[in-house]
C-alpha cells in the first residue's frame, strides 16, 4: 500500500471521510430545504466524487466547461446544466453531447444569443434547453428580475421551435463577500426572492418557468427558506476551503483537500522554511487576502493534517517554491520541519487548487491508516 | 486549415513569428555576452519550442520540474538543470532519468540536504552533479556569496563519493521588482558579481566551481557584462507578457501567447463584456497589480491581436468568467464584440496562464495567413 510518506510531491490529497460527511451535509440540507440538488462539478472535476455527490439523488448535475459535460456523460451523468453563458458556436458541441443520450441545459443572459440559439437550433435540426440567468445582486452575468430584458428573453426562447425556456438560474456569488451569518442569510434571501420573482414574472407573461435553480456554497448552507425554489447547485462545498472556513462555511476541521509538499531548506536568518509546492501546485488565489483569515497562499499543517504549535503560512510563492513562515514572526518549528519533512497545505480556494492536478490521491482521513492511499481518482481539466 | 474562427475557446494561441524574434534575440544576447545560454523550459514546456529555444546552440536546458526533465529527456535533450531546490526524496527519479542517458544537475542550499543526496548516492550506487544556490538580493532560496554555508556545502559536496561539486546558480527573481532600465542594470549586476564572488570563495577553497549560472529574462535581457559567468538561464523570454512589456524587458507587441476567448454577452449599464475566459484560462496571477500597466487579468485584444480603440482589460474574473471593461471607465466598443465575437487576451504572467492548457494552437503572427493554424504542439504539465 502506498502511503503519504511515498507519494512524489507535489501532489493532491483527497480526504474520503471528510469529502463523504461535506456532501452528506449539503444533501441533508438539500432535504431539508424541499429542493432538488444539483451539485457543480466545477470543483472536483470527478466521477468518483460526482458519485458521491450524488447519492440517493436524481445525479443532475452541473458543469462549468462543456469538456466536463462530455466527461460527466461518459460516466453515466446524462441530467446536466453547462452553468455558463452559452456561446452560440459551442452549441454544435451541446448537440453532439445531446446525441449520445445527455440532457443538457444551457444558459444565457443575452437576447441576441438567445436569437442565435434559436437560429442554430433550427439549422442543426435540434432542441435546446435554455435558463435565464437572473442576477440577484452579485452584479457578474444574468438579467434583472425586474428587467424588461428578462421577458424579451423569454418570449424568444418560448417562441423558437427549437428551443425550450427551461426557467431561470442566479448564482449568488456575493456571498462570498459577506463576513458574518446573518449577512449570508441576507444574500441568500436575497438570490431566493430575486429568481422567484423573475419565476412569477416569466408566468405572469403566459411563459413556462420550470425550474427555478439557485447556488453558491455560503447561501446554499444558509438559507432559511427556500419556498419557490425547485434546485440548488452549490459546488466548493464537497472540498471546502481556507476561505469557506473563513467565512462561516465550514471548520478549517472539514477541509477534504490538501497539497502535499515536501520541505527542501530552511532560511532561519529570515524565519523561512522552503517547499516544493509554489503557485502552480498552490495557484495564484489569494481569496483569503481579505477575508477575516488571510492564510497567504495555503495554511501549513503537517503531515497528519494537525496543526503546528506555531501557525504556518505560504506567505510568498514563485512557480515551484512556496515561503513558509509564521504570519506574525512567531518562531518557526525549524526542527519539526527538517529538509525532506512532509508538510499539507490547506488550500485558500479549492476550486484553483485542485485544478492544477490531473488526480486525487485518496486517503482514509481520521482512521487508523489515515497515511495509506487508498484510490487514485482523476480529474478532468481544460476545456 | 483550421483556423482561429474554428477552434474551441478557451485555448492558448502561440505565434510563432514573435516566438522565433524573441527566442533570435536572446541568443544574440548570450552570443554578445560570451556565456552559454541555458534556456529555462518552465513557461513554455514544450519540446517543439525547446526545439527554437536551443537551435544553434548546445541543447542544454533548465526545467523546473521532473516531468519536464522526464519528458525532455524524451525528446532528445540531455543536458537538464532541475533548477529548483533538490528534495531527497526525489533522488531515486532522478537516477532514473541518468540511466536513461540524462544528465541531470540538481541544485541544493542546504548542508543537511547536500549530506542527504551523498548519502542517497552512495545507497544507489549513483553520482549525482550538483549545484549550490546563492542568494544575490532575491531572498527566496540560496546562500549568501560571503557565506559559510557555501563553503560548508561546497566541501560537503566535493568530498562525498557519490556527489560531484557542479557550480553555482543564482536566480535574480528581484529584477521584477525593478520599475527602471537602470535599475535592472544593477541588479543584473549585483546577480552577476555574487555569482562570480561565491565561485571565486568556493575556488579560494580549493574546491572546484566549473558552472557559474545566472538567470532571470530582465537581468539577462540588461546586463552590461557577465564576466566570470558560464551560462544564463532566462524562461519567460520566449513568450514574454504584459508584466515584461511593463518592466521593459519588451514591447506589447512582442508577447508571443494569448488566449483566445469568446464574447458571451454585454452589460452595458456597467460597461461590462463577458468572456468565456476567467481565472482558470487566465490564471489569477495579479503581478502587473504594483507595475506601471496594471491591466487586471490582462489586456484585451482583437482576434488579430491589434488594439480597440479603448484599451479593454480582464477587470475581474471567477472560475470561468471573464469581465472585460475600459479601465479607466471609458467607451466600451459594444459594437465590435457583439456575442460571438472572438478577443485574444495577452497574459498578466506567460508562466502561468500557459499552465492551464495541454496544447498550444501555433499560428504564424503578421503573415497573410495569420488566422491559419499551422501546427499544435503539446505542454507537459504537473509534477
Amino acid at each position: 500500500m502506498m502511503t503519504l510518506n511515498d507519494l512524489e510531491t507535489p501532489c493532491l490529497i483527497l480526504d474520503r471521510r471528510r469529502l463523504e460527511a461535506n456532501v452528506a451535509r449539503m444533501s441533508a440540507r438539500a432535504r431539508a430545504l424541499g429542493v432538488d440538488l444539483r451539485p457543480h462539478m466545477k470543483t472536483a472535476k470527478s466521477a468518483d466524487v460526482a458519485r458521491l455527490a450524488t447519492a440517493g439523488q436524481s445525479g443532475a448535475i452541473t458543469v462549468s466547461t462543456l469538456r466536463e459535460a462530455d466527461y460527466f456523460l461518459d460516466h453515466g451523468f446524462r441530467d446536466i446544466t453547462y452553468g455558463v453563458g452559452i456561446a452560440p458556436a459551442k452549441l454544435d458541441r451541446v448537440a453532439a453531447l445531446q446525441a449520445r443520450g445527455g440532457r443538457v441545459r444551457v444558459v444565457t443572459d443575452s437576447a441576441e444569443v438567445a436569437r442565435a440559439v434559436s437560429e442554430r437550433a433550427a439549422a442543426l435540426g435540434q432542441t435546446f434547453e435554455v435558463l435565464i440567468e437572473v442576477d440577484t445582486g452579485d452584479g457578474r452575468a444574468g438579467v434583472a428580475p425586474e428587467s424588461e430584458a428578462l421577458i424579451e428573453i423569454g418570449r424568444i426562447l418560448a417562441a423558437a421551435a427549437g428551443t425550450t425556456l427551461a426557467g431561470v438560474l442566479t448564482h449568488a456569488g456575493h456571498s462570498y463577500g459577506c463576513r458574518r451569518i446573518e449577512d449570508i442569510v441576507a444574500v441568500a434571501e436575497a438570490e431566493r426572492a430575486g429568481a422567484v420573482r423573475a419565476a412569477e414574472r416569466l408566468r405572469g407573461a403566459g411563459l413556462p418557468c420550470p425550474v427555478v435553480s439557485v447556488g453558491s456554497t455560503p447561501t446554499a448552507l444558509h438559507a432559511r427558506t427556500l419556498d419557490g425554489v425547485s434546485e440548488m447547485r452549490p459546488g466548493v462545498y464537497m472540498f471546502q476551503d481556507v476561505f469557506q472556513a473563513a467565512i462561516g462555511s465550514c471548520a478549517v476541521d472539514d477541509i477534504a483537500i490538501s497539497v502535499l509538499a515536501t520541505v527542501t531548506s530552511h532560511h532561519r536568518e529570515r524565519g523561512e522554511i522552503l517547499i516544493d509546492a509554489g503557485g502552480l501546485a498552490l495557484s495564484k488565489d489569494r481569496s483569503t487576502a481579505e477575508s477575516p483569515r488571510d492564510v497567504g497562499y495555503g495554511l501549513v499543517v503537517d503531515v497528519k493534517c494537525e496543526n503546528f504549535d506555531t501557525e504556518l503560512h505560504v506567505i510568498r510563492v514563485s512557480q515551484e517554491h512556496g515561503i513558509v513562515a509564521a504570519p506574525d514572526g512567531g518562531p518557526v518549528p525549524f526542527e519539526s520541519l527538517a529538509p525532506g519533512t512532509r508538510v499539507r497545505v490547506l488550500p485558500n480556494h479549492a476550486c484553483f487548487t485542485a485544478a492544477a492536478y490531473d488526480r486525487y490521491h485518496v486517503i482514509d482521513g481520521g482512521s487508523p491508516a489515515a497515511d495509506d492511499v487508498i484510490a487514485v481518482w482523476p480529474r478532468v481539466n481544460g476545456w
